[in-house]
């Protein structure tokens, strides 16, 4: 077999077999994925949740992760924020041409590593080939479908005054990991990205109380950006303050360098969760004692002032109103 | 807004919004998709068929179809060989910076008319843009929810000696119509793309008959390609005959001239059934009352002989093996 993916690795024919029999289904391998029909079968009731997302960031290989990793993460968390376990992902590579044998390999040992640890399974997937110079390196989709407990009504537009909003941990270290890498950046302290699955922290919240009215991850845009978007949503207003918001001394000092606001700075293993007040020490609580959440904090409340809009009450005092991103700090960040 | 698509459409801020809010959503909208959660929820009981297809053809419009059109019909094709109904899809698009935006428009029409035929719903979706250079002009992946009533056990591992061979039409079209698209190549008949939803005729032919053991729609790779798929994972023998393969006149010419086997060419609205041969003039019947199925055959039988192998009886005479495509005809078919 060839050191590269070559364009018949992509021919749906004898070579699209053997990277699949070789490379792709022993580290991934179940029975619903083994039975290799154009679709995987299995058996449910009730709610189930349903995303997909495309991953395209550069470098593929990263501090603290690399696309395997994220595209499985990235996944699992947008299926935990509706409250749902996830169950199944399928998998869609598209492959340049040329990409080291060796380099999809590591990538698929880390998707195989990262569904352990969240306890999904990969049931169905699909594998394209585009001539080299037509795409970069390796995109990959994964879609996703989760289980909702008949009691869970989380979603952005449930937000509701008088709610606290609370903070999963450290924001910006994936934006600033990326960036650092991609620019050959040599920063004091050394940044990583935050890259990981969420579920089972969500798991645990949903078990310490049922008052969980807003859940999201502040991914490609930042903060700022998740926020008015559940400012619009909910149609309320945000006040968060400057000082209760953590971040990592080496995000910080990267961000002042590069004159960026952490706001703004995607995450890819951090949840924003807005809960009812009454319930707020016990999900608190229940995100501190998850491995990811430790840096967990109270950053802010919802008001019924300036609806739709998102207010810092920053460290020196004064307030200001906090945008979604506009334009573009760092294209494939995810 | 700008006129083409620029990196910021997909910072996940204020263009990427925009870009949701006036060309992608309304013509999509339904109270699925209308939430914008990170996922989108559903109820549902029993058997789900999950599948996903990343689409990269090349060129994005081509005779008898475009990007769009292919990313459903391509994604329901694969649920309805399942045996299920398709329900729901996921749209994650892939664009390259400077995309025109009335190309992006005219894809999404597609998809809204191509879903709106075949009766499926996008109800969840994402979007990144890839700096100008670093991918081609758009990719799209589609994954796809179906249910499956529990009476139906349709796979490719079902195939019994004996059964029929069933082809809903002719082969070749979809591959050819991109290959004369692609290289600017006059031939004196014109190919069209074959690209077409086939929930309905599967819905039709379940209902004519409980005895359809295997169904596969031939795209990459062909017919050739995928009866060899069913021959090794069903472990039976396959014999087909040449002259009740249907082929059109300028296929079959446009072939000739450049040394293609058509058995070897992409299709993407027909589809391979084997069946209890009880049951074929039904079957046959049902198809053939389906506006994608006028041109339907049956093509050959299951045998005991050459397990795995498929054998072509050719209108000369003599047998020979048929192999799965080797090499790579036709990259980004699909």
């Amino acid at each position: 077999m060839s050191e590269a993916i070559i364009l018949a690795h992509g021919s749906g024919g004898r070579l699209s077999h053997e990277l699949m029999e070789r490379i792709l289904l022993p580290p991934l391998a179940n029975p619903l994925l083994d039975k290799l029909d154009d679709s995987a079968v299995f058996e449910s009731s009730g709610y189930l949740a349903f995303t997909t997302d495309s991953y395209v960031v550069n470098p593929i290989f990263f501090p603290g992760g690399d696309i395997g990793k994220l595209s499985i993460c990235g996944t699992i968390n947008d299926l935990a924020m509706s409250g749902a376990k996830p169950l199944y992902l399928s998998l869609s590579l598209i492959i340049e041409e040329g990409l080291p044998l060796n380099e999809l390999k590591l990538i698929i040992q880390s998707i195989k590593a990262t569904t352990e640890k969240a306890g999904v399974k990969i049931i169905t997937g699909d594998t394209k080939v585009v001539n080299k110079g037509q795409t970069d390196k390796i995109f990959i989709n994964t879609s996703g479908i989760g289980a909702i407990s008949p009691n869970i009504n989380i979603s952005g537009s449930n937000a509701k005054v008088g709610d606290d909003i609370i903070l999963s941990g450290t924001i910006g270290d994936h934006g600033m990991a990326i960036m650092s890498q991609r620019e050959g950046l040599k920063f004091e302290i050394s940044v990583e990205s935050d890259c990981a699955p969420l579920n089972e922290m969500v798991s645990q919240m949903i078990l310490a109380s049922h008052k969980i009215h807003s859940l999201r991850d502040p991914t490609r845009g930042g903060l700022a950006t998740t926020l008015n978007e559940l400012a619009h949503q909910s149609d309320v207003g945000i006040v968060i303050e400057e000082t209760k918001i953590p971040i990592k001394e080496g995000v910080r000092a990267a961000c002042e360098l590069l004159g960026f606001d952490p706001l703004h700075i995607a995450n890819e293993g951090k949840l924003i969760a807005i809960v009812d007040p009454h319930d707020t020490d016990k999900i608190l609580a229940s995100i501190k004692s998850n491995q990811y959440g430790k840096d967990a904090a109270i950053i802010g409340e919802i008001t019924d002032a300036h609806k739709g809009k998102v207010v810092l009450k920053t460290k020196f005092g004064p307030s200001r109103l906090v945008d979604m991103l506009t334009g573009e700090l760092l294209p494939r960040i995810c």
